[in-house]
Parts: C-alpha cells; sequence; structure tokens
C-alpha cells in the first residue's frame, strides 16, 4: 500500500455534554488536529464527516457535514457525510485514507461527532438502536430467542429499565461464550475493571474513577452477565485525525517527524450468524487482511484499541484480532496480559465503556490513542515502546445482523 | 486521471411508486447493472449507496447501505452509506472512481435510491427540506428577504399550500436573473416544455406527457415566476452504476466494448452567496475543475445532463458549465439550442422537473442517461453522434447557504 501517514489527531473531552453543541464540539476537535499537523484549514484537499443521530437528534438530515466544514472555513473541495453506525469514524478515515492513495489531494480530514445526551431520553434510546424501537424487557428477549441463543436469563438478571437491545445481543454473545470456552462472568468484570483503571489517567475520558472487580460485579444488573460498569455509556463528543500522502508530507515540514504511518486500513461488512465458526466473524476476516495488508503479524502488535461497546466486546475482538487464541480472552484479561504493562496492552484509553462512546466520534477517538501511544506522549498510560498498534472499530448488529468493521493498522516511521 | 470505466448501469422505473419498498427498488437497479457489465454480485470489490431520507422516512438510521447490499448477496467488502443531499448519487460515484483509483479493488458499484411518496405527506416535506420545518408562505417569504433579494413576490403569485422552501429559493433566483440578464418568464417555461418533450421518449421518466410553453405558463404558480410544471415532483426511485479501473475491464471482457470512461470527477463545496460574480458560482468552479481535469473544453461537450429541480436550474447551470455565456441560458433555451437536435443537447432524459427527482438516485439517473447516449442507445431521444457528455449534480441550498456540486465528464472509448 502506497505511504500513508497520520499528522494531526485531536478530540475533545468525550462525556456528557450537555452545554455544547456539534458545530463547537467539531470545531475544537479539528482545530487541535490541524494545530497538531501544523497545517491551515487551507490545505485541507477533502473532508469526511461521520454521524449516526445528526438527522434524527439535530433535525438536519441534508450535508451536516459540508456545512459544519463551511464554519471552521473548509470549503470548495470534496465534502462528504458517511454513515456506517459505530463504525462510521474509521469508515470516514479509510475514505480519506483512499482519496490520498488515489492522489486526488496531498492532505484529509476526517472528523466524527455525536452528541447524544439529549433531554429527550426516549428519543435518545431509540436512536442508540439506529433507528429500532426502544427496547422493553420483553422484545429483548424475543430478539434473544430469534438469535437462536436460547438461553433464557435467570430471572430478576435483565433491567426493567429502557436500555439498547445491543446490551442484549452483548448478553447473549457473553452466554455463548461462556458455555463454549468456558469464560466466566469475573473474567468479563476484569476487562471492565482494567478499562476504567486505565481512564484513570486519560483526561478526555467520560469517567476516570477506578473500579475493581468486585464492584463491576456488583453493579446494577442490565441483561446476564453484564452489569452497568462492563456496558459503555451514552457519550457526547468529536474527534479528528488530519493524514497526508507522500506529497502532502514534504509539504508539511514541520509535521512529519510526529507522522504515525497507516500500514493498513481494512473496511468489511458480513453477517455474524454462526457464532460457532471464529473464522468466519466479520472482525476475524477483517483482521486477517489487514495483517496482509500491513506486513506484520499479530504478534509484532504492541498496543491495541478494540470496540468495547461492553466488556465482552474486548474478549471478542482481541480473540478475533488474533491477539489472544479463541476462547483464551477471558483469562488472559484476569491474568492482566490486556493491561498497560502486561503483554498486549489493550485500550489503553479506557476504550469505550471508561472513555465514552460518542458514535461517530468513537472510530476516530481510537485513532486518536494509538497515534498519541506511538509518539510516547500518553504520560502515565504510556506502553512502552510502542512501535505498532491495530485498531478495531465496529458497527451493526454483531452476532445476528449486518456488520461492518474496520481495521486499521499503525506504525511508527 | 488513471483511467475509469462506466461498464453498466441500471436504474428503475421513476415515479409515485407507493407499493414498492426501498430493498425493492435497489435490487431492481443493482441487478439491472450488473447484467449490463456483465458481471456477478461477488465481482463487486466496494459499495457506495446513497440516501437521503433513509432514517427520516424508513426508521433506519443505521447503516442502510450494508443491509441493502446484504440482501442481494454483497457482503465481506468495503460498503458506506453516503450523503450528499441532492448530489449523494453522484458523491457515492466520486468515492467509488477514487477507490478504484487507489487500486483498493477493481470493480465498485454506486447505487442510489429514495422512497419519497409516503402517506404521511408533512413529514416528507420536512425530510424534502433536509430537515427544516414545512415552510408556509410567510416563512417562505421571510427566507427570500434573508437572501437580500429584496424582491417580495407580487401578490397571489405565492402558493398557499405547503411545499418545499427550494421552490422559493429557485424563484428568487429567477427574479434575480430577470432583473440582471432580462431573462424571462417565457424562457424559463421553454426549458420546462422542452424537459417534458424530452421524456415522451423515455419509458423510465415519471411523466411522459408532452406540454406546449403555452401549457407550462397556464400551471398553477408555485412561486413567481415558477408554475407547477417547472418544478421537479416528489419521487421514488433507484438507479445504480457498475465502474472499474483497467485491470477491472480486462476482467471482464464482455463488457469491454460498451465501456463509457470517465474523463472527469469532481466534488466541491462552497457558499453561493454573491449571485452578481458568476465566477464565483460553485457549479462554475466545479465545471473549472472538471474540464481541466478532462482535458476537453466547452466546445466539446455533445450532450449534458444538469440539476433542473426547477427550470431555472437549468440555465444557471448550462451557464456555469459555459455551455452558454452567462445570462443567456434563456434565449438559448427558446431558441431550442437545448433540444434534442438543437446545439447542445441538456436533458434528453427529462430531466429533474419530469423525469423524477428520487434525491439519493438522482445524479445516478443522469449518468445512467449519459451512458446510454454515449452509447447510442437513447432511442427516439438519442443524441446524434453524442461522443463526450458532462454531468452537473447539485445539493444543498444554492444561493443562501452551503452547496455541493459534482461534475462529471465522460466520452466514448
Amino acid at each position: 500500500m502506497e505511504d500513508i501517514y497520520i499528522i494531526g489527531v485531536g478530540m475533545t473531552q468525550f462525556g456528557r455534554l450537555l452545554d455544547r453543541s456539534v458545530y463547537d464540539m467539531v470545531g475544537e476537535a479539528v482545530t487541535l488536529a490541524l494545530k497538531d499537523a501544523n497545517c491551515e484549514t487551507g490545505d485541507i484537499g477533502s473532508a469526511y464527516y461521520a454521524t449516526l443521530t445528526n438527522g434524527l437528534f439535530q433535525g438536519q438530515t441534508a450535508i451536516p457535514g459540508p456545512i459544519a466544514m463551511r464554519r471552521l472555513g473548509i470549503e470548495g473541495i470534496p465534502v462528504f457525510t458517511v454513515e456506517n453506525a459505530c463504525a462510521s469514524g474509521s469508515s470516514a478515515f479509510n475514505l480519506a485514507t483512499l482519496a490520498l492513495r488515489a492522489g486526488s489531494c496531498h492532505i484529509a480530514l476526517a472528523v466524527g461527532v455525536e452528541k447524544m445526551n439529549i433531554p429527550d431520553k426516549a428519543k435518545m434510546f431509540s436512536a442508540f438502536d439506529g433507528g429500532w424501537d426502544v427496547s422493553t424487557a420483553e422484545q429483548n428477549k424475543a430478539t434473544l430467542m430469534a438469535m437462536g441463543d436460547g438461553v433464557v436469563p435467570p430471572p430478576g438478571t435483565m433491567s426493567e429499565r429502557p436500555y439498547s437491545v445491543f446490551m442484549d445481543v452483548y448478553a447473549a454473545l457473553c452466554r455463548h461464550h461462556m458455555k463454549t470456552y468456558g469464560t466466566t462472568q469475573r473474567q468479563i468484570a476484569a476487562v471492565a475493571a482494567k478499562n476504567h483503571q486505565h481512564s484513570v489517567h486519560n483526561p478526555l475520558s467520560q469517567y476516570r474513577e477506578p473500579c475493581t472487580i468486585e464492584q463491576v460485579l456488583a453493579a446494577p444488573p442490565i441483561s446476564y452477565p453484564l452489569t452497568l460498569l462492563m456496558c459503555s455509556p451514552i457519550s457526547d463528543g468529536a474527534a479528528a485525525v488530519v493524514l497526508c500522502n507522500a506529497n502532502g508530507l514534504k509539504r508539511l515540514q514541520g509535521a512529519a517527524g510526529r507522522a504515525v504511518r497507516v500500514l493498513a486500513s481494512v473496511v468489511q461488512t458480513g453477517s455474524t450468524r454462526g457464532l460457532d465458526e471464529p473464522s468466519k466473524i466479520v472482525a476475524h476476516r477483517a483482521a486477517v487482511k489487514a495483517y496482509e495488508q500491513a506486513g506484520v503479524s499479530p504478534s509484532d502488535v504492541d498496543v491495541a484499541e478494540v470496540h468495547d461497546a461492553t466488556a465482552m466486546g474486548e474478549i471478542l475482538n482481541t480473540e478475533s484480532l488474533m491477539l489472544v487464541p479463541i476462547g483464551e480472552g477471558g483469562p488472559a484479561a484476569e491474568r492482566g496480559e490486556f493491561t498497560v504493562g502486561g503483554r498486549i496492552p489493550v485500550n489503553p484509553s479506557g476504550g469505550l465503556e471508561s472513555k465514552g462512546h460518542p458514535i461517530g466520534a468513537t472510530g476516530l477517538g481510537q485513532i486518536h490513542e494509538l497515534v498519541t501511544q506511538i509518539r510516547g506522549e500518553a504520560g502515565k498510560r504510556q506502553v512502552e515502546g510502542a512501535r505498532i498498534a491495530i485498531q478495531e472499530n465496529g458497527g451493526g448488529l454483531f452476532g445476528i445482523e449486518e456488520a461492518v468493521v474496520v481495521v486499521n493498522i499503525f506504525a511508527r516511521q
């Protein structure tokens, strides 16, 4: 693959940011990324804008990307609004790499945003489900049965509060993994405790409270075996990444020293029925392509950010990325292998569970963390010697319906 | 620019298709395009899916593209949902050309769809405005004043029915052009009459009734000087285009003979305040880039499809594309220069006004027409000797706010 570089990253605080608008957050993230890249708005040759809920929540269905860019003075270039559910941000990133590889411009911008915390809660949950309705516990049970999972949650273990059907899907994936590989609820809790611990040192994280495995297990149940602290919150935030090709890098002398190489960028759709065939899982198939494109193997990876919309996501995705053998994600987490300082640190940022999950921004937030790690600028959460990093960002309904996965691999120059 | 080819086009009937679903229409358009390209679903290396209203009307905000593709068996590849208002279809096309130029795949699919005719009319109009509210005549007058146009429509000339604010914006653009260049209402009507006449011979057109200039002038007033027959209708429909690079063309021997070359594909954002400086109009700036990329000049163009959301759009856009001098669009239309058989035939398909305007499909429908023309397969609406074709597809709020324009240039091999 032609050389593509990340030369600037920027993100807002993720969190419950009731007083911040979409434009305000986008402005901050883009301004920080441009400053980091040592370039001006006029240097941007094309822009890719990721959001899921802008039409539904902001009442602006048409050209949110071009309008947000115009407010920043980024105009007269190709701008696209891109949607791939929770993988929208990384999809925007991938499109930027294509434009650069095609030589249609030399410097490109990927930016993602979501404002999820709005007063009308029902509307909020509806949209978090990507247009499906608010789920009741009864509906969610029906969904589980439709998955062929066949395990009805024990009485009293499902929350009666309205919450995303995704949590029930993840819960079913948990139970399947527990039954098949012997994964324990404690191991899943170990992932969550580790991620909450990581984000203590991430000033941009939504939560920064350390918690123990016991505290995770004692948190309010959402859908067995998931508790509240194992699930990603509803978040607001924006993140932006400035990329360039070799020509762009020549132009931006100041940024060249801190540039991070993009070794691979793979987007892949697929249905993920057939949980008993891990090799068919979309994330695994995308990872195989990405390692091939990058010319590296799983053992070369120093640090990973994976899509832990629940703690179970981290177990499944580290397995799909071949960072641990299939079925070994739970024990590895419990042994501390995914902790900063461990064998293969995962989600040093705190992950979606603790850093937050503002959908359109999520994938670009992961890239922000990995670039920070590769540059050695992650402070107390720094993975020592981080040289090669892998990112996995997924969207859609894993396990029961269509999904999209983006896997990117980055390296120190 | 590296050689990119269109090897297959397909579209549904455009119209008021109450009994057709989004998936049904997409399926037909894609199947026709694949058949035309003589390839299989498994040949598609990436897909770009254009829609504006899917979240608002279909209640499906997340991954409509991947889900629609999966239903057709197109999976395991990168799929993106793309939005650029009325220019969404052409934006999807442009992204497909980038993927091919980057060499990330050899055969790509661009598909667009919209289902606008739904029982809940208020909702419909709201979305047609891209998330703005239904406009009342009073609100629209306020919009006009905010434009600095300063011309209040004569009493009784504004419709009291709810209709898109776009029609008032176009009406203000008409009046500005009339005042500045002496364009007449009759000239605008001549465009509409010509387009309705063209689509008599287009079996996929929403309307196929011929009409005279007098009939256009006598139609119900929408917003002075626009009448109903000068405005594009609310439409349902889908269109698809299969593209490839040189490697893809080698693989598809059967299709090579009918392939059409993409000489240029330009996407450009911009605000279009400052109507008195035609050189600053986004469509003009995009056209300048496209001619340069293609290495052809306006006098080389044999046929054009331009964004005539109202008849005025055709006058403005033929001027911006330099097919006629600034201010000469109206007289040229009245002299029959834009008619099939005339000097430079424009919108032989019938244009948005008569063929229809299903937003996400519109740009790809224009490409469908130009490919058909270049292949010499347009029957009674064939432009003799059509060899070089230009397409202009715009989205957003021209004249008062941000807009996106796509200009593509195609040629016979």
